[in-house]
C-alpha cells in the first residue's frame, strides 16, 4: 500500500476500549491518522483509565452520544455485541461514516451489518494479532505490525463503498499490518483452523488437566514447564470474547474439530498398539511447519519463545 | 540443599550428547562438579561438534570404551535406548558408579535398570526442562535453573544406594534445580498430564491443521498468530524422543487422553447447542491457572511469552 499519507479522519470513535481497541487507538495516534479519538465503553471506569493512559481524548458510555461527529467508527467488542451496536449506529452514525470491526468471526458480523443503511460503510476486518491480556492497560501501538489483517467486504459495489474499503486497507497498512481480502465464509474456516480450534483445545486441556484427581493442582503448576504452560497462554484469553467466537462460528469450528478428533483417534490407536513408526512419522511434521512460520516472520526463532532469555539461553 | 560443595566427580560420562546431555555437561562444568567430562554418542560428528563447543573433553562412539573410569554416568538418550545401555553398563561400568538418566518416563526406566548389578547405583531422574531444539549446539548451562527435577529412586535401601540418591539430589541442586522425590508410577501419571498429553495434542493439531484441503498451507502459516503458532513450538520437539515417551508410558497417556476426549466432547456439545454459559464458565478457568504458574516462577508474565518484546510491547 502506498496510500499511507492519503487517509486521515476528523474523529475516530472506538467502541470497546480493551486490548484491541486501545492498541488500534494508540496506533492511529502514532501514525497521526485521526485528529481526535473518542471512546465508547459500557464501563465508565475503563473509559477513565483509557483517557488517563492517553489512549482516548474522551469517552461516553452511550453509543449514540459517542459516535456523534465520527467519520471512523471502530467496533472492538466481543462479536456477539455487534448486532445491537449496528442497530444503534443505523440512526446515530453520521452520513458517510466508515465502520470497521476487529472480530474473529466474519460471517456473523456481515449478517449483523445488513441492518445498516447504505449511507454507512461497514468494512468487516480481522487483524490476526493479540495477546492473552485484556483491558486498555494491555494495549500497545505496534500490536498489528507485521501481522495479517483480513478484510471481508460486504456484497456492495457502489463507489462510496469501494472507496471505504480502500480507506480501510490504507488504515491497516499505515499501522504496519499486511492486508488480505477474502470472503467471509473462507475466513471463518481458515481461522477456525489457525485460531478457534487451537483456543478450544487449549481451554479444554486446561480444564482436563486440573480434573485428574490423583494429580494435585500444585503438581500441574510445578511441572508445567514440561509443555502444559504453553497452552495456558491462550487459555488465559478473554472468556466472553471466546464464548462469542464459538457461538458465532459454530459450523466451521465443528467441522475442523471433527477432523482433529479423527486424527487424535489415529494417534490414540498408534499408542495403544505400540506403533512407533506411525508416531514418529506423525511427529516429524512439526518441525517443518514451525520453521515455515518462523521464516514467514510470524514467530520468533528463539528457543522457548525467548521467554528464558534473561537466564542466559542462546537466542 | 546445602550439599552443593560436597559433591564432585572424577569423571562424568554423558551418553547422548544432545540438548539435555550438553546442557547438563555445561552446567556440571560451570559448577566445577566434575574434573573431566567425556561423551558417548552413536554419531561421531555430534561428538566432534560437542568437543569443539567445549561441552565435552573427548568422546567415544562405543559405550564400553566411553564409560571407563567414570564415577558418574548420565544417560541422556531417548528412553527406548536405556535398556540396551544398561546391559552394556552391567559389565563395563566401574564399581560404585552413580548412574542418572533424564528421561521423561520413569516406570520403564526403573524396569530397564533391573538388569544392573548392585555394585552400580542407578538413580532415575527427570528434569522438567527443555526447549524445542536438538543437538549439542542447543545446550546451555542454565537450562535447569529454577525448574523441577523429579527423582524416582529404585526399591533399594542399602547404604551405598542411599548415598547415591543423596549425591544425585546434591548434583541437581548444585546446578539450580528444585528436587522432588516420588514414586515412578505417580511421576508417569503427573507428567502424562503436564507434558505427554500436551505434546500429543500439539503434534496432532499440527497434523490436522495441515490436512483441511480447503485451507491452503500458506494460510495456516500466515494466520498462525491467531493461536496456532503456540502449538508448533512443542510440536517441533525431537520426534524419536517423543515416540519413545508414548511407547513407554502408554497406560498413563491413554488414561489422561480419555479424560481430555471426554472434556472435548462436552465442549463440542456446548458449541453445537449454543450453550454460551457452559463455554464461558469453562473458559474462565484458564486465567487463574496461568496466573498460578507465573506466580510459581514457571512462566514469564510478559504477554505473548515476551516474544514480541523487540516490537515495543510492554513487559
Amino acid at each position: 500500500m502506498t496510500e499511507k499519507n492519503q487517509i486521515s479522519f476528523k474523529r475516530a470513535c472506538v467502541i470497546g476500549v480493551g486490548l484491541i481497541g486501545s492498541s488500534l487507538a494508540l496506533a492511529l495516534r502514532e501514525q497521526k491518522l485521526a485528529a481526535k479519538i473518542s471512546g465508547v465503553d459500557r464501563d465508565a471506569d475503563v473509559l477513565a483509565r483509557a483517557q488517563k493512559l492517553g489512549v482516548i481524548d474522551g469517552g461516553e458510555t452511550d453509543i449514540e452520544q459517542g459516535v456523534r461527529g465520527a467519520d471512523l467508527i471502530i467496533l472492538s467488542t466481543p462479536v456477539g455485541a455487534v448486532g445491537a451496536i449496528c442497530e444503534a449506529l443505523a440512526h446515530a452514525a453520521e452520513d458517510g461514516a466508515i465502520i470497521i470491526d476487529v472480530g474473529s468471526v466474519k460471517g456473523a458480523v456481515a449478517q449483523a451489518a445488513t441492518t445498516l443503511p447504505d449511507r454507512l460503510h461497514f468494512v468487516p476486518c480481522h487483524p490476526v494479532a493479540g495477546t492473552e491480556q485484556s483491558g486498555p492497560e494491555a494495549g500497545f501501538a505496534t500490536l498489528f505490525k507485521d501481522r495479517w489483517c483480513i478484510l471481508t467486504p460486504l456484497a456492495r459495489s457502489d463507489a462510496p463503498y469501494r472507496a471505504a474499503v480502500k480507506s480501510a486497507e490504507a488504515l491497516w497498512s499505515a499501522i504496519g499490518a499486511e492486508v488480505e481480502i477474502m470472503d467471509a465464509a473462507h475466513h471463518d474456516l481458515a481461522l477456525a483452523v489457525t485460531s478457534h480450534l487451537p483456543h478450544l483445545i487449549a481451554f479444554t486441556l486446561v480444564g482436563a488437566a486440573d480434573d485428574v484427581e490423583s494429580v494435585a493442582h500444585g503438581e500441574v503448576i510445578k511441572y508445567s514447564a514440561g509443555g502444559f504452560r504453553d497452552f495456558t497462554r491462550i487459555a488465559a484469553s478473554d472468556p466472553v470474547m471466546w464464548r462469542d467466537v464459538f457461538l458465532n462460528n459454530r459450523d466451521a469450528v465443528l467441522e475442523v474439530l471433527g477432523r482433529f478428533s479423527e486424527e487424535l483417534a489415529v494417534m490414540q490407536r498408534a499408542i495403544r498398539w505400540g506403533d512407533g513408526k506411525a508416531l514418529e512419522d506423525a511427529f516429524a511434521r512439526g518441525r517443518a511447519l514451525r520453521r515455515a512460520i518462523v521464516d514467514a516472520g510470524q514467530e520468533t526463532p528463539a528457543p522457548n519463545f525467548g521467554r528464558d532469555r534473561e537466564s542466559g539461553e542462546p537466542v
